[in-house]
């Protein structure tokens, strides 16, 4: 440890020195926050680190296999090449510029809603802080899309919390539910694989994490069993508060059964655990036979029993679905059943850092107030919204398909979601080698990714079981580059094994 | 305590029942994170939620002796009545709708600024992540304003690191540097008067705040003789590791000579203290012989003795200065003499949250890339820009000088930022009727609010020294309407001193 005590008696207290007579710096590897060092995140890790600067290489005239890196370590569908829904970009012009409200080129129903949203800021301006729970009547369109979602479960705008990216929203909830120290430290289950801002903020917050694993030989289904095993195992050492499900899932693609949460549900209120359910994909569904049913509702159909009592947060994002607009870091959640005192603190908490990007609010509210049939930008949007989604119904059947044809790799459907999560068997000479060096999914990845360009996550940073491997691969690439990519990997999987056989 | 154990020995284990027979709620104020509990933001507090209601009041139809509340608790320009700068809000409509290039409306330099902007991102759409660190781009744009601003200082855009607003980069800064128990827990050096983003992230990250006392007789001016005190007296019980500094001064609106910067810088590097400097108000300067001096440059001008081993987080915002563009949360830091390996764990933990809102990227793209003499765009923006900061100018010698006619109000110069924080006398009745239920400045500050409909924040939500009462205003209302705000304010003082005497 580079920490010594000076003759003050206390540790870095100015007296501490170097061997060669400097000082050290305050703020060292071993003299940081040691929960912020657990941290990971393997969406954004040494992976994607390379691939940038593979990019920066080619730039620079580097000669490679290939001549540009493709990114489908992320969800980030416009950086794919998505465009952003026309009648949402007008509408954030119109609030950007205002005198653009004189434009006849912009229509009105763009207009109105440009009207609106800059009556509820201060100073009719989007460069006003709004509420720190978000503008109200934002809110109050969310509550009104919820209940049409939902066939008219009540939503109440007092619940509803706007917030930067679904990400915020997410760690404040886990930052109010997060407490004691040793055996009464909170555990927080999360599904294996799993999305990894979930392990990297229970790391930051120091809390337990609780592994429960979904069942791959079932369409990566959620199984009552699994969990109730992970929480008893847990309660040896922990105190298990709150239950993490993300559906439709990210990394798996999978689509929860009705069935199933009406399951989790039953379990969370009879072990007393906080529901946290994630749902920013729940526009995204493809498979048949699936269809996405909000933890809310089911649990508003299960009776008063069950909607009285069992305390929950859902949270939903611009980022995914249709609109794919993550730059702009909208999104919202809804609590249920949550605690008036607790409420209380969770206002005062977000009221620390003002507001949530008022951009990303605006376009919160068109995604939950869209062109309405008998209004003139209806049928553009529309249009806009259904090839975005087949396009990614039609990726996700072809991905689910040419990867099944591939010796090693075998794929689930993706139901939903906008990611595949294939198994793939690695020759164990690769799994040796790799293990000099790297998890042995890493190894493969880096080596695909410097063979082909194309940049996956590997599997070890979402979780698998103990000697499985896998790869995250987002579906965005349009159709004809999707079909390079998997036929990319497709070469390069048979090209692996070999040399490893 | 709610708390108590069932059978599986474990608390909260589903078998803990509520007397009635029902189980209690998961998150309640007993079972919560206690260090949230500890979190006050007295900006948005509980004198804001009143104003809230009043407004909702008066909405309806109320009889009040007012017919408006005016907001003078938050440094929200907009929301008083400041208009955007033009130039900024048709670059971000260009880059939201990039249709609009192909509008002849738009100046030529708003529009080669968007596409370069747009060049930048993924798929040339704001809608696309950009990388966690900020878009590389405008990193080097902040990097050479920088320069520029400090005389040719060299800036490095790898030590730059965008953010939401400059409250985000703050707690991250703040999060990497707070760890240890008990007397090893770092303790973190802030002023008192301060602005209490730093109580309510310290309280949040449990850490030790280290009070040191600014000299309200000398201008609100930082002494390093305090300092020296605090430190010393905080070494008995922590680990003092930081010292955090707001230049132009929030609530106090001094600005520090190039003298006292020194010292100050001295004085950390001789008691090995990482130095935040939180300079969002660098543009804020109005005071005759009153300068800013960034906290880098005078760094740099002390020789390598202290540039090279000064550890340093600079902050900036779009939100204040000229600009006031509070809602699009944009602001950066910039890093200085950061270890690598501690570098390399912050980018992690940026990462986890994906990036900042990329319209606010922009923003402050513009804010350190302004038009130039020769670009069209140079006289409406110059003419806009120095109209906002002429106005502030006069508003910060019209505060001062009418609140020091008002007797039991004594207010130092308004030399920077955009706050007064006036030393109010309370009759000793006041303060005796006010301890049954509130603070003393919270009692008058709610007075105030309920009689005449201004809304400030009390002195205790920022600290000050025993026995003295303030408040906080802002000089944002429009010269006429802040003549009236000084005016009410007055008649109350002299009412409110009557009652108790």
């Amino acid at each position: 440890s580079a920490r010594r005590r000076g003759s003050t008696g206390r540790p870095w207290g100015g007296e501490y020195k170097h061997p060669g007579g400097l000082k050290g710096k305050v703020l060292t590897l071993d003299s940081m926050n040691p929960n912020v060092k657990r941290v990971e995140y393997a969406v954004r890790g040494p992976i994607v680190q390379r691939a940038v600067q593979i990019e920066k290489e080619l730039k620079e005239g580097a000669k490679k296999p290939f001549t540009e890196v493709i990114k489908a370590n992320i969800g980030d569908a416009h950086a794919m090449g998505q465009k952003p829904i026309t009648f949402f970009r007008q509408v954030l012009a119109l609030c950007s510029y205002p005198a653009l409200l004189e434009d006849s080129k912009f229509p009105e129903d763009a207009k109105q809603r440009a009207r609106r949203i800059l009556e509820a800021c201060g100073g009719h301006s989007i460069g006003a802080y709004s509420a720190s729970q978000g503008i109200e009547c934002i809110r109050q369109d969310v509550a009104r899309y919820i209940e049409k979602r939902d066939g008219g479960i009540p939503s109440n705008p007092d619940n509803i919390y706007l917030s930067t990216g679904a990400s915020d929203a997410i760690v404040t909830i886990l930052k109010l539910l997060v407490c004691g120290e040793g055996r009464d430290r909170t555990g927080v289950m999360i599904s294996i694989p799993q999305y990894p801002l979930y392990s990297a903020a229970l790391a930051d917050l120091g809390a337990v994490q609780i592994n429960y694993y979904l069942d791959e030989d079932n369409c990566w289904s959620l199984n009552i069993t699994e969990l109730r095993r992970a929480l008893s195992a847990a309660r040896e050492h922990c105190n298990p508060r709150v239950l993490c499900i993300i559906n439709p899932g990210n990394p798996t693609g999978q689509v929860q059964s009705r069935q199933c949460i009406e399951d989790v549900i039953r379990f969370a209120k009879e072990e007393h655990l906080f529901l946290m359910a994630d749902e920013v994909y729940q526009d995204n569904v493809y498979a048949e036979g699936c269809q996405f049913h909000s933890f809310k509702k089911v649990l508003f159909e299960m009776g008063p029993e069950y909607s009285n009592t069992v305390e929950m947060a859902s949270f939903h994002s611009t980022s995914k679905c249709y609109m794919g607009e993550c730059g702009f870091r909208g999104g919202y959640m809804e609590v249920i059943n949550l605690d008036p005192e607790v409420k209380a603190q969770l206002i005062k908490l977000v009221s620390v850092r003002l507001c949530p990007p008022v951009p990303g609010q605006a376009l919160l509210d068109l995604v939950v107030n869209p062109p309405q049939p008998d209004e003139p930008s209806y049928a553009t949007f529309m249009k806009e919204r259904t090839a975005v989604l087949s396009a990614l119904a039609e990726k996700a059947r072809l991905t689910e398909q040419i990867f099944n044809t591939v010796p090693g790799i075998t794929c689930n459907p993706v139901q939903g979601a906008m990611y595949t999560f294939p198994r793939i068997t690695l020759p164990q000479k690769a799994i040796d080698k790799a293990k000099l060096g790297l998890v042995p999914d890493m190894f493969y990845c880096m080596r695909l990714l410097d063979e082909e360009g194309i940049c996956l996550v590997p599997g070890s940073g979402f979780g698998q079981r103990e000697g499985t491997y896998h790869f995250r691969m987002t579906i965005l690439p349009p159709t004809e580059k999707l079909k390079v990519v998997l036929q990319k990997i497709r070469e390069f999987q048979l090209r692996f094994t070999q040399e490893f056989s």
